[in-house]
Order: structure tokens, then sequence, then C-alpha cells
């Protein structure tokens, strides 16, 4: 383990071949045999399950439900709503066939050409297509409105340039699809949702975001406006975290989408989509972790503490445990969740060093010693700080610890995201500047132009409008323009 | 309401259109657009969503971690194992492009020809080739044994003839694939989680199995043995609700998948797999449900009580409901989930018609009568049964009659199933009354021929060799030969 760890990349080597070395070895995802495609182990999906545990609970609080759409959407159902096919076609996996026979000469299976399906099935890249297909029936009058369906699924956006969590062909996410009789209704849930992502990542994933509405060529294909939160990792560049949607009418006028209003007069329905996804797995790992591995907060560690005995023999190992043992009771009637790891096939420092990869917040060490003087080794992952305390009032130091990470993980993510993040209103600056990453707030004439030339000068983009922060008008810093506000701008995932 | 219900096809006019009506007039599910995919509509989604709270709570009771492997398959794949292929590829969703391009009028998409894949990938119809092509990465030696992994997932089968939840093209399902040293230790497991689904369906669905092996002729693709959990439905044809099979070395040799054992000896993996599906929804609506709809049972149900105030103006309205507070209060502390249902622009009538199709197992009514009284209605879904008791004592009566509807609709179902049980030695007599339904206790001789022509004759199909059934030597009915057992035969599903 030493040397594996050893194998771990510098952040400051490299910090992309560190995220990706630190994804297989602390076991949470690998590649798959089809491409763009990963396998996420059991140890990352256990905390993709608290964080989807999290999510969905919230998500019923504001009165939303679950339910299951095709994975198939007809072709056709894409070109209805012209900005939506631009956004997606070039991307779709397609089914054309439905049945595989065995060739002639017998040792494969080749595709059967006389189950040639009709039309085209694409497998989703999103659904909100199939979906206000399917509202189409369950919409006729006011009394009918809200509908708020939310759906825990896999997509398919077939990917040129792929990494683990943050970009995938196929990738799991939640997508949410409302439907309200009128537009502020619709805007409302949009920003709602929003807040909900913004909410969770600062008080699950220990994640500071920044809230704020996208540009139009940022936007998701066929909404109105895109809400953004986006996070800062620990290079600097900016990871959108989710977004939510106001699609106006787009989508209700596509699929012919009506309702009798209170007047008993026909309107299109008004429409919010919103959805974060496996990416938010991405952030996660690169805002807290370190040289040594995984640094994961409390609230969404599959194991919370991990405790190892340090034993001559079998009669000292069973005096270590009988007095842990109702340390485990304890705190597992706490909802802690711990593993307890006696094994004596692993030296203490393998175990050491492969807890700290996989990011457990709190390490408790009891030996000999420890059982003679009445004290535990206690550890905190964060800053690997570890000190020697009295056995007597373990718990309590115990789960004020776990509180204390999760308040620590959060703060120092939150200095470094403020001390990354600059006005400015040089051009020649900002290129300079922009190299070293952070996020720049920078006026902005609010043209497509200018927004294409800072994306081919510097292969960074608009983030988003901010919100929460006091705007002044000012001076496009590119083409000198009056600018109604600024914009951050930064390199990003 | 009263109208529509009279829509609901009485089960003894036709049990199969009464089963097609409930599905979608009590909101479980509905036909999509896309051929033999079906919408799970919230209300049956709920019922899924405790289905797989509880399963999920039981397979990780065995140590079983979930995990996710992509949905997409290399048709090469499909032909590593030989019995495998034959069983999948006539019904598999092939990708072959990926993308799409603009028509050239410009008013439709169509499919980019040069988009085209090198190898055609189907969607997963079960997942077995790409995880066993996943666990060679993660197999080394004995000390990496057992890896016991399940995914939630959707899978595709293509099927020509569908019916919501019992066959549909696309279905949600759980796939667990475990990888073992010995063979014992795999038959163990293959075992096992065939008892957790039992006790699944007998404690949690309140639907009585017959547990049982296949035969070879229904195995599953690429198993040595294949377990089954056999339900009797309404009609006394069968339901093949979960199987678990024990799949030998089969796919360990198709994928190379080999660990150095103890004496540091390379062996091939044992394996396992085991899946349930929405397919489980079909046999809980059939199994209970009566000519009103809906019959759920408490452990399952989404909303287990609902109460009803029956008033006058608001005053009685806020008297009413002041009563009643406490009493949900109270509930909900219990964990047991209310609806009150004040509305007041659906009539009291067509609220108790409402909840009836809906299945919801306990309905509690309150009007200006009972305010006075200081009693309340209470009635019972699964019987009809209803009467007006002391409002004090209300809790305690609201929870033992949960428990014993639970009770109740499970032996109701076993009485039903045991009286529809026969043993039968004559085939004429067999032809005859197979065609009312029922299980058939019937030897056979072990042979194929006989399982065909049984078949062809009357639809019939070995459902299993039963466990738990005193096995005597015999002569089969069919063929005159000497048989060793007794098999299941009946319709199904």
């Amino acid at each position: 383990m030493a040397k594996e760890l050893k194998q771990l990349t510098k952040r400051a080597e490299n910090y992309s071949q560190w995220y990706n070395d630190l994804v297989v070895k602390a076991e949470l995802a690998e590649q798959s045999p089809v491409r763009g495609c990963m396998v996420i182990k059991p140890y990352g999906y256990a905390i993709w399950e608290k964080m989807q545990a999290q999510l969905d609970k919230e998500f019923k609080k504001t009165g939303v439900q679950n339910a299951y759409f095709p994975l198939l959407i007809p072709k056709s159902f894409l070109s209805r709503e012209a900005e939506h096919v631009k956004g997606f076609a070039k991307e779709c996996a397609v089914v054309t066939h439905y049945r595989l026979k065995s060739s002639e000469e017998g040792n494969s299976v080749v595709v059967d050409p006389s189950a040639k399906l009709e039309e085209e099935l694409i497998i989703r890249p999103t659904s909100e297509t199939i979906i206000w297909n399917t509202y189409k029936g369950w919409i006729h009058s006011w009394r009918d409105l809200p509908i708020m369906c939310n759906q825990w699924c896999n997509v398919m956006r077939w990917e040129m340039r792929t990494r683990p969590f943050l970009r995938t062909s196929e990738f799991l996410w939640q997508e949410g699809h409302t439907a309200h009789a009128t537009r502020e209704e619709a805007e409302v849930e949009a920003q709602k949702m929003l807040k909900v992502y913004a909410d969770f990542a600062e008080k699950w994933m220990a994640v500071p975001v920044l809230q704020g509405v996208k540009s139009e060529t940022e936007r998701f294909a066929g909404a109105l406006d895109t809400y953004t939160i986006e996070a800062m990792m620990q290079d600097g560049k900016a990871l959108q975290s989710g977004t939510s949607h106001f699609l106006g009418q787009n989508f209700a006028k596509s699929f012919d989408v009506t309702f009798l209003n209170k007047e008993n007069k026909p309107e299109y329905v008004w429409a919010t989509s919103w959805g974060v996804s496996t990416r938010l797995m991405g952030a996660l790992i690169m805002v807290h972790s370190d040289d040594n591995g995984l640094v994961l907060p409390p609230k969404l560690a599959p194991i919370q503490v991990i405790i190892v005995p340090i034993y001559k023999g079998d009669d000292q190992l069973k005096a270590i445990s009988n007095k842990l043992q109702p340390v485990i009771n304890k705190l597992e009637e706490l909802g802690i969740s711990v593993k307890y790891d006696d094994s004596d096939n692993k030296r203490p420092g393998f175990k050491f060093a492969d807890y700290e990869l996989k990011g457990i917040p709190v390490r408790l060490v009891m030996g000999g010693r420890d059982l003679e003087n009445n004290t535990i080794e206690i550890m905190r992952r964060d800053t690997l700080e570890k000190e020697s305390v009295s056995f007597d009032g373990i718990i309590e130091r115990v789960t004020t610890l776990l509180d204390d990470i999760q308040a620590n993980l959060f703060e120092k993510a939150r200095a470094y995201r403020d001390a990354h993040v600059y006005e400015c209103d040089n051009y020649d600056e900002f290129k300079e500047r922009v190299k070293d990453g952070g996020f720049f707030l920078c006026h902005w004439d609010g043209t497509a132009e200018t927004e294409a030339k800072i994306k081919e000068d510097t292969q960074a983009t608009i983030r988003c409008v901010p919100f929460d922060y006091e705007q002044t008008e000012g001076v496009d810093m590119v083409s000198g323009k009056p600018a109604k506000c600024r914009v951050i701008i930064a390199r990003s995932y």
C-alpha cells in the first residue's frame, strides 16, 4: 500500500492526473470496455447513494413525486423543439435494430437486417420530449396542475473526451420536470430547485457554490433561462454542479400541451426541468481531497469512523475489543457508521494508509499502552492531526469532531474559493491571470461575439451572471462597449 | 368516479382486461409511445420504491454492496457464453450509430451514416457478460473473494407481446452478481437469495410463493441451476416472481476469470446471479385486488390511512380537524403514512370510491354526528367492512387493523393457492382441468420431450420441482415412463 500510495500523483505536479489516479485507487470507479462509460464501484456507489437519499428527501419535501419514463425516445420527438434537437442530435446513441442472429460461420452474432426498426429510437440524453408527450395526456384543466415529477435514471450523451464522473457518455442523474399554470409559478419553481441544489452542495457536500443565471450561449437547449450552481475546484477551475431551467412554454407548444384555465380558456402549460448527476461525485472528490487520497465530508462518508486495534496475541485483542465494543454500539445507536478492523492479515500501517486513501473522516486506534492508560488515539482525516485522549468521553469527542470536520471542510473550501474570485477590468491582465485559475468578475456587454472571443483567446467561458453580488454598470473589457453587469468568467471542467 | 369505476371490468368477466383496466385507472402505469415500454406513474412508482427500499435493506444485511455497470454491452461479449447468446440474441435492442444530423430538407433529423460504430452495442438484457468482464480485473487471489454486487437498473428485452409490469420491453429490476471460491459457497448463496425473495414476497407483499428449481428447459441461459419463486394469481395462473441462478464456472470460463487458491493454484471462479423486477408489481396487483380496485398490503401502501372529514361549513370542518389533528400527528409519529383529505371540490362519495380504487388499507371518516358522539367510522379495504367505533383508542385500533390486514391478505391468498394445488396422475384429466387454472403436482420423467408435449397440448409449463414437498417416485402421466418426482405444472404469465 505504501508503494501504491506513492503512485498517487501529487496535486501540484499534475492535478488532472491526481484526480484520475485517485478515482481508481480509492476504488470509486474505473473505465469500462464501452467507450466513455464507467463502472461505478461499490465504494463510489455508496457515496452516490447517500447523495441520492438526501436529495430525494429534499425533493419530496417540496411536493415532487418520483416516476419513470422510457429509456428510448422516438427520433422524431427530438425534432419537435428546434433548439433542443440542435443541442442533442450530435451526441445521440441510436437504436436501429431489435435482434441479433448467428453469423453464417456460426461463431459470432451479427445484426439481423430483417429486424430493422421503422423509426429509429434514441437513448435519452434528457427526457423533456418523452415527458411532455406524456404530460399531454395528464393535463386538461388548471385542476391538474402543477405536476411535479422526478426520475432517477441513466442518460446517454456520446462524448468524445471523457473523464470519470466529470464527463462520461452514460451517466446517472435525476431529472425533475414540472408543469405549471402560470409563468410566475414556473419561474419560482426553477429558482426553488436551484436553492435545493445549492443547500445540498453546501450543507452536505461541504462545497461552496455561486448561484447565477447562464448567458444565452450556455443555456440548456430549449430553455428560456438556465440557473446554475458553480463550484471552484482546487486548481481554480469551475465545475457546473447543477442546473435548473425555466423552459417557458416551448415544450408545451412543441407537444401541444394546453389546459383550460379558470375562465375555461385554453392556455399552454409552463415548464421547468432541473438535474444533478454523478458529476457531483467529481466535485466532491476534487474540492476536498489531498495528496494522501480522498477526503470525505462526514455527512456523505459511507464509513464515518474507522477503529483499528493494535495488539499482540489473541488475549490482548480480546481485551481491546471488549473495551471498544460498547463504543461501537453507542456510535451505531447514534446513527454513525463505524467499521472495526481487527483483521490480522494486514499491518496497521497498511490499514492507516488505506483508510486515509478512502477518506474516512475519523480514525480511532487503541493499543496495549492505551488499554493500560485508559486512552485512545483519535485522528481527523481533514487535517491529519492526531492526539491521544482519555477514553472517557470518547463518544462525545467523536460526534463533535464529525461536526467540526464537516464545518471545517466547508470553511476551508470557501476561504480558498473567496481568495480566488477577482474583479478584473483589463483584458490583457485577464488573459494572463486566467491561466492560473480563479473566477473573474468582469463587465460584459451581453453579446455572443465577446463571449466567443474570450473563449477562443483563453478557453474560459462565462459561467453565470451571479446572484448575491452588487452589480454596477461599466465597460466591457474586451469590446469597450457599455456593460450592464459583471459576469463570472473561468476555465471549467 | 362512480361512472369511471363502472368501467373497471369485473374479474369474473375478463380477468386479463380487469388487470389492464386496473393498472391504468389506479394510476399505476400507462403505455408509452415506444412499443412495449411503459410509463410508471407516481403512484405506481411509490409502491415500487417501497419494495426497493426493503429488498435493498435485506440484500445489504447479507453483505451485498450496490454498484453500477454500463447500460451498453459490446455485441461480441454476448457470444462468449454459448447458451447465453442463444437466450438473448433474439430480443436485443442494438445501438449502431452515435449521431443524428439534419435531413437534406432540414425539417427532420436522420441517422448520420458517418457515425457508425465499429462494433455494435446492445442495451443490456441482463449484465452477466459485462460484469464478469469487469470482475476479471478485480479477482486475483482467494483473498479477493467473495464479491457480492447488486445493481438497480433498467434492462431491455424486445418483446412482441407486452403487458404493463408483467412483460415489457424495458423494465426496472435489480440484478445481483456474486463470485465465490467454491462451488458449495456459490450454491448456498443462490439458495440464500431465493430465500430473501420468498420472505419478501410473503412478509411484505403478502403473496405466498412456492420455492423450487427449474427444469433444464426453463433455466436461465447460461445457468447450471435456476431457483424460482412461483406465485398463484386469482385466475389460478402462475407468475414467476423472482429467480436465483447458480451459474457454475460458465461465465468465469467465458471471460477467463481465475483466482489463485490457498495452495497458489489457479481455479475458475464460481458464480451466482439473481433478480426481481417490476414484475413483482404485477403479482402484487393481481393477487389481492378486487372489482372495486387495488388492494394493497399495508407494508407496501404509499398511503396507509386515509382520513376524510364530512362537514357542513367551515366551523364544523374546523371542529373536526381539531379533533383529528392529534390522531394524524400520533399516527405519523408511529411511522404510519396518513393522508387527510378535507378538499372541498370533491364529494365524499367520490373520495371513497377513489381511495378504494387506489387500495388504501384503512379509511377513517368523521362527520358532525361522530363529533357529538365521540365516535369515528373505520373501514378496512381488504374486506370493505366498516364500523363506527369510539374515538378513544383509535390509534391502537388503526395500528392493530393494519397488522390484521397484512396478515389477512396473506392468509386469504394462501388459502386460495392451497385450494388450487392438485396432485394429478391422469393426463386427460390434467388437460381438462388445467384450463381452469391451478398448480398441478404431476410425476415427470425428466425429459424435455414430455415437457414440450405438455406445453404444446395445454400451454402449461413445468414451473419447478418444488422444495418442501415430500416426493415419491411414480409414473409420468404423459409418457408412462418412471418418474423420480412430481413437478408443478401450470399455465403462467
